[in-house]
């Protein structure tokens, strides 16, 4: 009892201990003690007392463990989830996305993050990633939800429907760094949308912000090859290379996708430790390609792993995103060694962490950090029996198997309900966002292409 | 009220109803009549009078439809899942399946078979195809926990743990066969593994078998390269011209991966008409490779998803297996409109019920077919808003999401939990296996791969 000097203000109890430390130190029944917003003591169930907690969290036998990590999504994008799918990008993009998200507002895309909110605490995610319009509407809904969060507004050449003109898109993200300074969940980061859509100035501007104030630069890399080809007819060098060119890669700039890139462009990331967002469901779903992550992985890159929005996934379900990993590059190198289980594992939770440059608050059940931890049920039929945690959490587990998620010290998801706020009145407030997003299109006509029709009789 | 003259069993109500007939049929707040183990009638809710069926069902605004059909797994495999992974696959069959497996019983089979029924009707399917040892067991298993069920002896040309040599293998078949002749639930196939592991005689054998009794013969062929290299050297043509050369192939059989096959092996195929069972998350995870499911449906062949074994996978949720038939060929065709949602989920219902030879028994919600249906709870922040029923049941929603599930007319998951039988007991079973099966390794250092450390301190 020799580390609990004082009362903890939550022990959680009754589980193994998935610490995803260093060490990789798995702690069969152990337990953790939380004070305040961070951990205090992780060890075996015998070392705490449990009549000292004010609150305890019983595991029942399950997994406790850091909470996942999306390090990359477009949460509001909730709104448009299933609108449209299995069709050419472009077609997307001008038929469905643009009109819909030319009504976007400051209140629609809070409702659609406050919802993506409830679905990533509810599969146990604890911190996420955003890159989108009206990000102050996202920083809000994580804060107001309870999760942790980089948000960034997005930034391009063309004109926001939010800001106006990329003049005014620096002076609101100057804002955000501003209004969200020292907020316990919220963290702002720099977002250029990708070197194809954000000229050479725009991106410097965007680098010298990330530097002076020390916050994530994050940017899609490399999504598709056709992206790659356009920047080297433009620039005449890869989109990493160009990117290196204009003196832009530093340790705080995270990449997303990175599909297109070849062994240079790999040498090149690692040489200005940049970290990458790998987002495998995105990448097949959109036809985009396999991105080189164990050459990455084997070249010492930092990789972490990301949703990316949920229109082109479509879900946040960072479990189907483990599985998604696990396999896409075991087919694609045809080799069933590669990455394996735990390695999955680091880039859900402390390879995320350090992506978003958060590896000392998150991302690990260590004493020091921020208590983002999560319980997950393993008493269930899919689960049992259990003779690797691993495996389990990779290859068998999902969302739903998520019991308990605790976020900066406090309970969010208690026994599989969400606890800090009403989902079901955001779930209304989508449904007259949606009932308005139907009106824009002839709606049975266009999904004639599922095979399903509308109506009968 | 007309199609009610008397009151019917059950009555689903208050939902969309995805009939997966063939002409896509979708009935908004919709109904589905059951009498006895059959649908009666399925039609908009203003037909059907509530008050009048014996027992209601409320689908809460969600989704009704036809039960999913697993059409290839090994469900007693559950018993080795997440036990080795992530490793070549002669390591894995030689240091833990086959010393494992010499451990099986039909005793250890049923509680095997029983825990996977349990998982898969949890997660709304309510037909499996199975091929393993012991499989009267399986049958049993499946008839116990009320599922329906497509089950087959594996056969080959060497010695099994459950029947001994091939002769009584044969013996077994046909003993199976007569044993469950006429049960509701259960069909039994012949099942000889590959053509790899059975001589031609065996294969023939089984063929007439097939013929003489009408029922399924599922085989696993061409899962890899390296097989359809080995069949090449052997008898100097592909394994499906082999299989075509011999004179095996039928409308009856149903050939299970199917990944290295040449545009001639599925012309072939077709010409036979045999039926093809997908299994995408196996092939990924195993790195056998992607099956050409664009080519073979183009070809006008019938092609159904499965899930193959629990250790390969590693579950039997066929929601997971639907999202990665989607996801994978798009990336490997380079095309995001390839296996679209509607194509993707005939292959999880009446595409799979017809490669059973189940074509007009289940995979639809259609007046005269058994009364296989489940309902998906749509109510949840993941499927708010729904544009699309397609779209969500194949790239947002999990197993998890299945509120109901009727099979042959009798409820069997309700609100949620398991009512057919005591899955509780079969777990607590299935730990006294699992006890004795970690005791055939060195568990600890085994697992060092996945870069976890079991113990500390
Ligand atoms: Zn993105
Ligand atoms: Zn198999």
């Amino acid at each position: 009892m020799v580390d609990l000097q004082d009362r903890p203000d939550l022990l959680v109890v009754n589980g193994t201990v998935l610490t995803m430390d260093e060490h990789g130190t798995v702690i069969q029944n152990g337990a953790v003690a939380v004070s305040g917003d961070s951990i205090r003591s992780v060890g075996p169930a015998e070392k705490f007392n449990i009549k000292g907690a004010a609150r305890i969290i019983d595991a029942n036998g399950g997994i406790i463990m850091p909470g996942l990590i999306n390090t990359h999504t477009h949460a509001a994008m909730t709104c448009f989830r299933g609108l449209a799918d299995d069709m050419d990008l472009m077609t997307w993009l001008n038929e469905y996305i643009f009109p819909a998200e030319a009504r976007l507002s400051h209140e629609r895309v809070y409702t659609g993050a406050m919802l993506a909110c409830a679905e990533m605490m509810l599969s146990g995610t604890t911190c996420f990633a955003d890159m989108y319009l009206f990000e102050d509407a996202v920083a809000q809904a994580a804060a107001r939800a309870g999760m942790r969060a980089v948000a960034g507004e997005v930034l391009y050449d063309f004109d926001s429907p939010n800001y106006g003109s990329i003049d005014k898109g620096f002076d609101y993200t100057l804002e955000l760094i501003d209004r969200w300074r020292n907020d316990p969940l919220i963290t702002i980061a720099v977002e250029p949308h990708s070197p194809y859509l954000c000229a050479p100035d725009l991106l410097r501007r965007a680098a010298a912000i990330s530097e002076e104030h020390e916050i994530p630069m994050i940017v899609h890399v490399a999504e598709t090859a056709g992206e790659a080809e356009q920047i080297r007819k433009t620039h005449g060098k890869s989109p990493v290379a160009h990117l290196a060119d204009i003196g832009v890669l530093s340790p705080r700039f995270l990449a997303c996708h990175c599909v297109a890139v070849s062994q240079e462009d790999i040498d090149l990331l690692r040489a200005h430790d940049v970290k990458v967002s790998h987002n495998p469901e995105s990448n097949m779903k959109l036809a985009s390609g396999i991105a080189p992550v164990p050459a990455m992985q084997a070249a010492g890159l930092c990789v972490a792993l990301g949703t990316d929005g949920p229109t082109s996934n479509n879900n946040l379900d960072m479990f189907m995103e483990m599985d998604a990993a696990a396999k896409i590059h075991k087919v694609s190198q045809m080799d069933p060694t590669v990455m394996d289980a735990g390695t999955v594992l680091r880039m859900a939770t402390i390879d995320a962490a350090s992506a978003l440059g958060l590896g000392n608050v998150t991302g690990s059940v260590e004493p020091g950090k921020k208590a983002d931890i999560i319980v997950i049920d393993t008493h269930k039929p899919h689960l049992t029996p259990m003779y690797n945690i691993c495996s389990h959490l990779v290859y068998a587990a999902g969302g739903a198997d998520v019991q308990h998620v605790v976020i900066n010290g406090v309970p969010v998801v208690d026994d599989g309900r969400l606890v800090s706020f009403d989902a079901e009145a955001v779930m209304e407030q989508m449904e007259q966002i949606a009932a308005e997003i139907r009106g824009l299109h002839d709606w049975t006509a266009k999904r004639a292409n599922t095979g399903a029709k509308a109506g009968k009789e």
